[in-house]
């Protein structure tokens, strides 16, 4: 390991202190530093780099933020097997961990090659519409199609490997990863899935079939929504980033991306203790 | 009873064909048909009236459609205390518990006095910005805010009475009326609430904090709403069918309304029956 | 007020240090301590009472625990409309709002008549079997009809007011005033009703019917559950402290209780307040 | 294929005439039928075996009834791999989704060779009192921990692969296997998993914590339950058949049976279609 990228959720406040810091440490080790032309710009360090760039390059990613920050650098890092350092500047996260005060603890492990990665099913999700793919994406969470605020209900007819499942009247549907199943998932009483487990989560929002219930299929599902209501306000969106506009007719398939996103994991907390303090178990 | 109000659901192909023998069979027996202009083209009646106007005049109002026709009628016929008789065209509703075989047994014993209502209390909404009412509404099942497909999670202060109750981060929140629990709310896990007990349930839609749950308050509840986050895209939708326009600071206050919507209710079955046979209860 | 009660949670560790505190702060005051047997004994104070007797003289009601020791104290003091002062001597209740901090403050407010108190609605329950009323009680809570763990899903014929509601098939039914929705109701996905509400919460525990929800009802509604299936272990238990076996074609009535139990509210703290305590809202 | 079990759900009004009938159409073709002991007597068939004998010498298991029956010939079959024939004899299952109309030609095509089956994971269960095993079992649907009607909520602490998950303080806890999944579970807001994703789902019952949530987890983890609290009346159930009392210290070991249950599948439908037929699902 070389070339040590660094992302950053720049308006965070601590961000400034901690990457200001590390830059120096990661250069006087002799490693080279690839900065986020955002951050580097916020930390007035003159080398900052397009963020495209930055994984060609790099051979270990750190991300110092949320799981926001995590996730957008993760569809950024793609089929690239780069491991990446999720560390949470505020509170405990999903996929950051790790916290500020392990930070050096942890990334000497990395540096020392002595980590262990959490390798973590991607979706692959490709638009079509009118036979012609529009849009083709790759989510570390989940993709959603959700209707706008003033729209109605919308019809979604859904297949699984080519068996028709069910035509979902609802306010929308997330299809989510097993990470993506402790995010927005979770809101619309999804279950929750070790990220060990390969599979697709299938969660209807706010169903007008009281009796639709989330359903869990196998990592080799493809499954294909077709959206059948005419509406001028039905999104595709990824990750809860990203928006991709759909009009009747369109169709979404999701399947498992080839690649995965490679997390290192901490050394002093499972999945569990994580679950356990986001979800404030133990306590009523 | 002298003047009978007539509206109907225009796309319904049965309305044609119910509209077109009632109008006569009330001339028939002396009674005034007041028909709502959209009808009467339809039905090549020349003698269309503005649905505006209608309420003014009508003792007896009839909705020939579904629960959507006869809230769109209620919220018209406002204050104004005249009965509403709600006739089916398709499958059996909460508001609109008489089919089409009942519609005349049901109509001579309205005409001839004979007819039991059940009063329905509707909330009141009025929609402050920067100090100013913009909006005022009545509604009698629900007022939703809700963000675009796109926005992130909305965070609404509510308070009631005066308390603070809660900081909502989700999705949306459903306002609604005893009637409306029955509606849009029932999909975002909302109780049922027995149309004589008055209340106001408060639904949060997909609640970020996994505790929230939908909260019942008494009639005298004065419930205020504020948007507390920056997004381009909240609406405030009344009864699923007018949109208002949403921005940060805006302040929602939802009260009883002074007036009831007094719907004639058959006496061939019940709201449990109604319920029964909705939700499908006794099968699995 | 001259009789002050005294019923505290003997095995609570606090317990000993506040009520041996109490005991003389009230004599050197004027006031007589009717101090209940088991906590007497806990004390070495000579003078204990038989708890039934106590509620006949006093004037005011101090209990020192939690939310389980308050309803078993409110069902003693039954009709007899008695403020109660409830103490919680460890965290917050929804019932025991007032902390031991307060007690003094609290105390000496109650004693100078300075005080408010929220009449909660209680609930009058009748079993019947083979036409005999063979157990009655009154509940502040709630009163749940439920399958032993080996028993297999019961039939309960429910009816309001005379009308069929629906024969659930589940694990058990939960009946709860308002003040009990925030309970045993809340885990089985029950909703929160504010103590203001009058109202009855019918909360089915795992049906079978994947469409039964929740189902709230006026305070004027009768509801009768008829046992239906032939089990050897289901149970009537009354606010999750007195059990009654039932068989097949017992009858339960439930119906407002006649009587209310006075609380004495904290100046501090309102029901929102003790709500997002306890469950924790504006955190995830 | 030349010895073919039969079992059947004996009270069910059809079962003597179709199983009157399948037995001479069996020896007719030169099979010979081993009828389980009840039936033979039902059917006054002389030659009735006991069920724990069958097993071993049947090439092909016939279960007439519903998908109770199957599950505990599924028990009975256990490791040895014999496929089994599910025939409903009244409303589609999950596991029975052949009909009596679709018997014979489905028998013709097991008897045949020409028949597809969906291999579906077993649980293996160990409970272990004072560090002994007491009782050892394999379940298809689930392994239930529940209180007793009167007993109060249940503390299970769980692990899963050594790593502590929670302490779960609920009315009882429900391990299921994915075909489990559309059973008990269900009613316990449990999520529907696909069969042919090999996982283990955990459920709480009326947690008291309100952000548990069901769990699925891969089909490696070994899920250890210790009941921590001290009840007289906490029984495990396997397949809601068998049950065994449970004390404080208890502890319960789960993993993947190494066996798994080979079910016939139909020609004529799929899993989502008996789903969709099930759960009513296009209705709301």
């Amino acid at each position: 390991m070389k070339k040590i990228a660094l992302f950053a959720k720049v308006h965070d406040p601590r961000c400034q202190v901690v990457a200001g810091e590390l830059i120096p440490w990661l250069e006087a080790r002799g490693y080279i530093p690839l900065v986020e032309a955002h951050l580097a710009r916020h930390l007035e360090w003159p080398k900052g780099l397009a963020s495209e760039t930055i994984p060609d390059e790099a051979d270990l990613v750190i991300v110092l933020g949320g799981d926001g920050t995590l996730i957008s650098v993760a569809r950024l890092v793609g089929d690239r097997r780069i491991p990446i350092l999720g560390i949470n500047l505020g509170s405990l996260g999903f996929l950051t961990e790790i916290t500020v005060d392990e930070l050096y603890p942890a990334l000497e492990a990395c540096l020392a090659g002595e980590y262990q990665t959490s390798e973590r099913m991607m979706l692959h999700i490709i638009v079509e519409r009118e036979g012609q793919t529009i849009a083709e994406h790759r989510v570390l969470n989940d993709v959603v199609i959700n209707k706008g605020a003033l729209a109605r209900i919308i019809d979604l007819e859904a297949t699984i490997n080519g068996f028709y499942l069910t035509t979902f009247k609802a306010d929308g549907l997330i299809i989510s990863s097993p990470t993506g199943s402790t995010g927005y998932c979770l809101s619309a009483n999804g279950p929750i899935i070790h990220p060990s487990l390969e599979c697709i989560v299938i969660t209807p929002i706010c169903p007008h079939t009281l009796t639709n219930r989330p359903i869990v299929v196998d990592r080799n599902a493809e499954i294909t929504l077709t959206l059948q209501s005419q509406h001028e306000d039905v999104f595709l969106t990824l990750d809860g980033q990203v928006g991709v506009e759909m009009k009747m007719g369109d169709v979404v398939r999701i399947m498992k991306a080839v690649s995965k996103t490679r997390l290192v994991i901490s050394e002093n907390r499972d999945f569990f203790e994580v679950l356990r303090t986001k979800l404030k178990w133990g306590e009523r």
